[in-house]
C-alpha cells in the first residue's frame, strides 16, 4: 500500500460521498501523519488490526464543513471543523459512562477497515467534528488529535499543581504529554530520551529538565530522576512502550503516585510488579482518548499551549509519498498535508 | 486591642520561647495582614471565635529557623521556613483521612485563643514549617497562606483543563484563585467586582475577562457571565460572602459543574438551592487549606506562579500600627509587615 | 385530564405505533403510579413543565417486546425488558462524560410534551431498553424506575462501607434511597418522618434507626440524630423537599460529609450555607439518574437487594382512574397498573 | 526463632511496659496468627525486612486498656479496643494526605524491628486503639486487620453497586476480601482456588460462584470466570500472588475496570502489560490498609459483616508452638490465640 497511491487514487476515482442525516460533508485542509500511518502503510498491520483492502490513512485531520445531513444543527457550511477520528457507532455501555474510546464498536479513521481522511472530501460523523474559533488555525486543529493523547495521558494520571512528572520520550507524543502537563499545573517535567536532537526539542517546548539515556539500568535512570527532581515524581508517562523503560517507570515513581503506559511494546513484558504494587504505583493505560476536543479548543483558543512547534514538515496532499517517506525517516517530529490546493496555509 | 501595642508589648516583654521537642524557633520575617486580622483587631471576633484575651495577629508569615527541637530531623538552624499557622494537635480521624484543616482541635495562629506570629520571635509545630528553596522568597513564602486558600478552593473545584472558570470578588482571596485556577489549567477566567480598579488588578494578574457589576440581578450578572465566555462556567468560585453573588453563581454554572463559596456571609442565606439542585450544581464550602505548602512552593521556585503583584505596601514591624491601618482602609492588596530589622528586603 | 382516560383514550384509537430503526415495540406489563405522574394529572404541570396537550402518563415500566426496529441488535422479540424512561435524542457533551441526565434535548417518559408508557402497545428507543433476566419479576422491573432515584442520590452521595447514613423522609423514594444505602455498606441507616406508618415500613425494609418527627426545629433533630446514631452521619439524603428538613441536613452532616437533595421544595431556600461551607459539608442535587439500570438489574438478579414490600397495591390498566385515586390519597406506598389482560401476575 | 519461646521468654523476663504520654498499656486478648508471623517464624525475613534480633511476633490483635498515658483522652482503663498495628511515628507526606500506610517511618508491630503484640502486656500508640462496642467480641476485634486488607484492596478496586467481582485465592486473605466485596453491593462474586476445601469455604462465607483451578492457562481461567458470571468482571482481586493468577486477572477484567493486586509473587513478573494497558484495566497494589478500623468497628457492630467463620482453632498463649505448628500446617484458616488465661472466649 502506498499513501500517496491511496489518496490519489481516492481523489481521481472515488465519487464526493454524500453525507448521511447526522453526517457533514467536509473539504479536507490540514492531515498530520502519525506514526500508525506510517506502521500500515509499510507492514499493513498493527497487532491484531490488519489492513485486508486498499484503506485510506489519515486520522490527525481538520477542514472546512461543505454540506450537513438532515438532522445536523450545531454545523453549517463553511465551518472550520476539526475532526475527532472515533466516532461511536452505538450506544453502548461505555459511551453512557463517559469512556466511549472503549466501545469496542467504534468508527476510528485509519484503523482497518475504516478509511481514514487524508484525502479532498471525507464525510464523518457531525457529532464528533468540532467547530474551530476564528483564532485556532487549521494546522492547530489538526494537532488536536495528537494532543488529545497528551491529554488523556495526563488526566489519568491526575497530573495536578504542583507535580514533578517524568516523561519518558521526547518523541511527538512525548512532546504533547509534556505540553499538556505544564499546561496543568505540573511544577517540573522532566523528560528522558536516547536522542539529543529530541531531548532539545523538548528544552524548546517547555522541559524544566531533560536527561540523555544510553547505557544506564533501569534503577539507574530512576536514581538520576530522582536526583535531579529532588524527589521522586508523583507521575511518570511512558511513551515509548521499551519494557527498560517501563521498569525505570515503576522505579522512579513515588509510593502513591501513577505510571501511565502511552507507549506500546510486545505482548508479554517482564517488570517489578511487587515494586509497584506495595508502594501503591497505580500502572494505567490509555487506549486513545475521549472528550478531549472541546478542553483542547479552549486551551488554544486562549492560548493556553503552543503546539506549532511540533509541525517540522509541510507537503501538498499531491506529494504524500514524499511525506510519508519523510515520516518514515524520522527526519522530523511532525509532517502535515496539505489536502486543500487553493489554501496551503497553516 | 492595637496590633503594634501587641506586637510591641510581645516584643519588649515576652521572653524568647523554648521550642517543645517537635518545634522549632523562628526568627520570623515577613507577615502579610489579612482580612480576619484587621476583623479582630476591630471588632474582637469573627463568629464564635472571640477574642477574650491579648492576642498576637499574624498568620501569613515566613522566618527563619534559630532553633529546632531535640525531635526535628527536616529542619535546621538557619533554614528560611514557611509557615502553615494551622498545625495539628492531635492525630484524629480527619487527619487520618487527609483532611486536618477539619480537625476541631487543630491549633490555628492569631484564631483566638491561639497566638499568631506577627513579632520577632515565634516557635511553632516543625511539622507544619516548610523549607523554602533559595530561589523562593520570604515574601513569597509569606504569602503561600493566601495562595493555599486559593489552591483548596480550585482543587475543590476540581478546576482541570480547558475549564471556564467565573471568580466572583477581586479582592485578595479573588486574585490568588484567578492565578491558581489559571495555573491549574483554566482556559478563561471571568472575574467580577464592584470595583473597577480591583478589577484592573485582576486582568494585570492574568484574567481573561472582567465585568464590573453595578445595580444587575443575580441573574442578569449570570446571563452576562454566560455572553462573555460563549458558554456557562464549568466552575464559579465565589469570593465575596454577598447574597446576591452566591445567586448569581448558582444561576451561572454550567449544569453538572460546581459552585465553591470561599467568602463568607450571614448565617442564613437565601439561595435557588432547586437551580442547583435539579442541575446538579454541587456547592461545596473551603475551611482554610491542607496540604497546599508543598505544592505552592514547587510552583513558586518553578515560577510557574507569580504571586508578587499582590504586595501593594511594606511596613517595617514598629510601624504596625500604620500597616493595619492602612489595611483597614482598603488601601492596597497585601500589606506586609517586615519583622526583621536587619533586613527588610521582599 | 384524567389518567384513565388518557390511557382508554390511547388503547381505543391510537394505531399500534410502528418502532423506528433503533427502536422496539414493547407491550406494556406493569407500570407503577410516581407521585409526579398524579401530580400532572391533577395539576398540568410541574415548574416549568407544562402539560399543553393530552399526554400519556407513565415512567416506571416493564414490557415484553414485540418487534425490534432494522438497526436494534441486543434485544429480540419475546425479550422481557425494564424501560429506561429518559432516552438520549443527541450526543451532546452531557452525554459523551456520561452524564446523560443532564442532557436538555433527552426525551422522557411522561414529562411533557412526551408520552408516557402507561397504554398497551409502546415503543422506545432500544438503547434504553434492558433485557431482565428470567428470576427478574415485571414488577421489579418497573421498580427499577424508583430505585435508580435512589441508586444516583447515594452515588452522589459517595456513600461507602460503614458509614452512617441520615435519610429524612420515608415516602418510596426515601425507602429506596434506605435499602440502597444498606446494600452499598452503610452500617447504620437513620430515617426519619413525621408518620408513624411509614416510618414502620421503614423499620420493615431495612431501617436501623427511626425517628419520627414533630415540632423539633432543624438543630433539634440534627442533635438527635446525632444522640441515636452515636455520632454524626458522614452522609444526609434529603427526601422531603421541605426547607426545615434541608436545614436539619446541613447541621445533622459530619463535617467533610455530604448532604444530597433529593427532594424538590420551593425556588428560593433558606438555609443555613455558612454553616456547610466551613464545616466542608458538600451540597449536591439529583437530576433524576444515569448509569442505573444494569446495576440494577445485577442487584435484582442475585437477590441482594428486595423491592417487592414497596408495592401495596395493583390494578388492571382498566381501573386506572381507581388507582390515581388510591395514588393521590396516599393509601399505600407504589401503586402498580397491570397493562396486560392475560397476565396480572408480579 | 521459636514463636512461644519468643512468648514465653518476653511473659517471664519482660518487665510490664510503662506507656509514654500517647501510649496506653493493655492486656492482650485475642492474637491472630498470620502468614507473615509463620514465615518469620521459619525463615527469619520477608523480602528486605530481616529480623536481627527476638522479635515478638502478633499484629491481629486486641486487648483491654489498663493504663493510659499523661496525654490520652480517648480511652480510659476497661476499655476494650482493637489495635491497628501500625502507628505513625512522624507527621510526614503521607500521613497528611491520608496514605499514612505508605509512611517509610511507620511502626508496625511484628515487622522487624518492632516487636509485636502476641504476649501478655503490651503498649501501643493511643491514636491507633479502636475502643469496641460492647456487642463485637474480641475475637472480632482481632480479625479487623485481615478484614481491613479487604477493605483496602476493594476500596482500591472501586468496588460499587451491582459489580461482577472475581477474587483468585479462597485463603483468609480471598475471604476477607470476598466478603468485603458483598458488603460494599458486588452483586456476584467469583472465587478461584486450587483446592475444594478452601472453595467449600467461601462457598460458606458468601460466594455467589466458585471455581476450582487445576491446569487452565491464564487465558481459559480468563474465559470460564466470564462465562459463569456472563459478563468479565468490572473487578479482579488477586490475592495468590502467583504469576499465572495475575495473568488470568489481566485477561479477565473488563475494558475500564480494575486489578487489584494483593498477593505478593517474585520480585520480577512477566505479564501481557499491552493487554491490560490498551483495554484501560488499572492495576493497583495494596500496601496494608489506612483507615479502615472505624469503618469495620461499624460493620461489626451493625451484624453487617460476619467474619466468626474464619476461626478454626484456637490455643492458650502457652501453647503457642502448637498454635503456630497448626497454622504452619495449614490445617486451618484462622489460628487464634488467647493471651488471658482468665478469660478465653471469642
Amino acid at each position: 500500500m502506498d499513501p500517496s497511491c491511496t489518496t490519489t487514487h481516492f481523489k481521481e476515482n472515488y465519487p464526493i460521498p454524500e453525507p448521511g442525516p447526522n453526517e457533514v460533508l467536509l473539504k479536507m485542509h490540514s492531515v498530520g501523519i502519525c506514526g500508525s500511518d506510517v506502521h500500515y502503510w509499510q507492514h499493513g498491520r498493527i497487532g491484531d488490526f490488519v489492513v485486508e483492502k486498499p484503506m485510506v490513512l489519515g486520522h490527525e485531520a481538520s477542514g472546512t464543513v461543505v454540506k450537513v445531513g438532515s438532522l445536523v444543527k450545531h454545523l453549517k457550511a463553511g465551518d472550520r471543523v476539526a475532526i475527532e477520528p472515533g466516532a461511536l457507532r452505538e450506544m453502548d455501555e461505555f459511551c453512557k459512562i463517559g469512556r466511549y474510546n472503549l466501545s469496542p464498536s467504534i468508527f476510528f479513521c485509519a484503523t482497518p477497515p475504516d478509511d481514514g481522511n487524508l484525502c479532498r472530501f471525507y464525510k464523518h460523523n457531525a457529532d464528533f467534528c468540532y467547530k474551530l474559533p476564528d483564532n485556532v488555525t487549521f494546522e492547530e486543529g489538526a494537532l488536536i488529535e495528537p494532543l488529545s493523547v497528551g491529554i488523556h495521558a495526563c488526566r489519568r494520571a491526575g497530573i495536578t499543581l504542583g507535580n514533578k512528572v517524568f516523561v519518558c520520550g521526547a518523541g511527538p507524543i512525548g512532546l504533547v504529554t509534556l505540553i499538556v502537563a505544564k499546561a496543568m499545573g505540573a511544577a517540573q517535567v522532566l523528560v528522558t530520551d536516547l536522542s539529543a536532537s529530541r531531548l532539545s526539542k523538548a528544552k524548546e517546548v517547555g522541559a524544566d529538565i531533560i536527561l540523555q539515556i544510553s547505557k544506564e539500568s533501569p534503577k539507574e535512570v530512576a536514581s538520576k530522576v530522582e536526583g535531579l527532581l529532588g524527589c521522586k515524581p508523583e507521575v511518570t508517562i511512558e511513551c515509548t512502550g521499551a519494557e527498560p523503560a517501563i521498569q525505570s517507570g515503576i522505579y522512579a515513581t513515588r509510593s502513591g503516585g501513577t505510571l501511565v503506559l502511552v507507549g506500546l511494546g510486545s505482548e508479554m513484558t517482564t517488570v517489578p510488579l511487587v515494586h509497584a504494587a506495595v508502594r501503591e504505583v497505580d500502572i494505567k493505560g490509555v487506549f486513545r482518548y475521549c472528550n478531549t476536543w472541546p478542553m483542547a479548543i479552549s486551551m488554544l483558543a486562549s492560548k493556553s499551549v503552543n503546539v506549532m512547534p511540533l509541525v517540522t514538515h509541510r507537503f501538498p496532499l499531491e506529494k504524500a509519498l514524499e511525506a510519508f517517506e519523510t515520516a518514515r525517516k524520522g527526519l522530523g517530529l511532525k509532517v502535515m498535508l496539505k489536502c486543500d490546493p487553493n489554501d496551503q496555509n497553516p
